[in-house]
């Protein structure tokens, strides 16, 4: 839709890389644990403020919020701040994920689980709780960006009214 | 739709009654507290496994999950059970409650805060996280009830596939 979406998850993938670690799904949710103890929990949330506001743009997408401490930090800085939950129960997920890498073993599932509850302690339960939005990706890709559509259209058509 | 429902509150309703307290928000959200402390996080929910198979129905509703303990005690009886949240975000709620209360003022959302982070801290976030399925509830009851009716179908539809 040609808006800037500042993600979230970058700001973690860069200090991975400064601290000469790969960057794969385990060293990332153990590494996103590391930099809140160290920086405090909304340290990631300061630099997404800063780089949404270099943007210029009226309209900019946030991605990877994961707890309410984040939250609380965009709500003080946006005054149209919206939270959007996307959700697709574990089944389809953990689907997903066995198809991406093309593996189902039990060590997958395993991580899979644990990469579940890491993000569950860091808050991200009480985030979709108080979304302002939740959209179901449970189908298709095509589906999936309809129902974005729509929930977007309806968005801006609230904030008009 | 003919089907039996277990209100899980109601269990809090009647250790309230046999303690001489009077039913009001603030009193039953203190006293689920209490009695999870007391006798175990799951208490409530074992007290509803026996409930739904005095039914004898092939399909009852379960009113009310609050922490994933729960969640793996209705699991580890009924091998079909599916976890459906019902959403709706702050505002909307808050307006709800005002409305019935006939009050907006500032103690009641006081309490209402209150209420939502007694419930976020045992664990109500990470149910609907972990749901099966999330229908919001933003618009009129009519439009609620159809999506309710097109999520049950659908649930009924995969069951029999």
């Amino acid at each position: 839709m040609g808006y800037p979406v500042i993600v979230m998850g970058d700001f973690v993938r860069m200090e991975a890389e400064k601290r000469g670690l790969k960057p794969n799904a385990e060293n990332l949710g153990k590494l996103m644990l590391e930099i809140r103890k160290e920086k405090g929990e909304d340290v990631v949330a300061k630099l997404t403020v800063e780089a949404v506001k270099k943007t210029n743009s009226p309209i900019v997408f946030i991605d990877g919020v994961r707890s309410l401490k984040e939250v609380e930090e965009f709500k003080r800085n946006f005054e149209d701040f919206r939270l959007i939950a996307v959700h697709a129960p574990e089944k389809v997920r953990f689907k997903r994920v066995s198809r991406r890498l093309r593996s189902d073993d039990v060590s997958v599932m395993e991580k899979f689980k644990e990469r579940d509850l890491r993000e569950l302690k860091v808050g991200i339960g009480d985030v979709i709780a108080l979304a302002d939005r939740i959209i179901e990706n449970i189908g298709s890709k095509e589906e999936f960006k309809s129902k974005v559509r729509k929930v977007l259209g309806e968005i801006a058509h609230e904030a008009l009214s």
